[in-house]
């Protein structure tokens, strides 16, 4: 049978994928901060065919297993292969439930890295601005929180006025 | 955009949709059992947008609330619409996760019923043995296991051999 993997994918990942930024403190690094975004989609071990199946097709990433909730995890960190193979997915075939609003800035941060904005500290503002915007409601949501009092501290023990 | 929209339902309903059946005792019917088959489709309310796009696409089912999770479930409990609508879709654009296995149960046991099989001492037995295969190491296992106890002990008490 013909079938459109593409379109598969992007169904797929519209309830299992996930866009998303984080951000390591990195005193080594002029900015003080190491900016990582992921694309990743989770599925349970019992039936991991379809990540593997994704990971196949797109020709990049890594599977590892979530101790944290026994899932598999297909994850892309490569800001080459985002912008190469995974953005570009997405764009021809895009999500049609809301998370193709936080594809959107994730795209938009991840051409800003291409360009070292994140390098900057004007740059990672705009960056992180964006990235806390991003996926409302969702299962980090908590973590996004500790994420952003821990980042604000650290901003203003940094350079006092970032945000 | 000329969209593949079958095929991303298909990939949608491979991470978040669920074939099941479930039966209730019904001391008024000859067998004593209600056969009740459901295709599912589970989302977050913020984003539900898949699940209404869904359900005109099939042209059936409802959408509710699902208070127990804090999810939206779009569901279809008819047999016509499952046999004439939901399980032709499925057949022509199939699940590429092992979930396909429980999908090919799902076909039989509605098959089955259509026959009227499940109005019959000998068919629920197939069906029922059946149905309690499907959804290996899913959410609702526990519930499953109590269902089969439940259902022994009832079984035993309506005719005494029917397991």
């Amino acid at each position: 049978m013909n079938r459109n993997l593409e379109e598969y994918i992007s169904g797929y990942v519209d309830g299992e994928g996930c866009f998303s930024l984080s951000f390591s403190r990195r005193n080594k690094m002029l900015v003080g901060w190491e900016t990582k975004p992921s694309f990743s989609v989770s599925q349970n071990q019992e039936r991991a065919e379809v990540l593997y199946l994704i990971q196949k097709r797109f020709g990049c990433g890594f599977i590892r297993r979530d101790y944290s909730d026994k899932t598999l995890k297909y994850e892309v960190r490569s800001l080459d292969d985002l912008l190469k193979k995974i953005i570009p997915h997405f764009v021809t075939n895009p999500l049609l439930s809301s998370k193709q609003d936080d594809f959107l800035k994730f795209r938009k941060i991840c051409l800003m890295m291409s360009k070292e904005k994140h390098k900057q500290s004007k740059g990672l503002k705009e960056i992180m601005k964006i990235a806390f915007t991003m996926n409302p409601g969702g299962k980090r949501k908590y973590t996004q929180a500790m994420m952003i009092c821990s980042l604000d501290e650290d901003i203003v023990n940094t350079d006092g006025n970032i945000r």
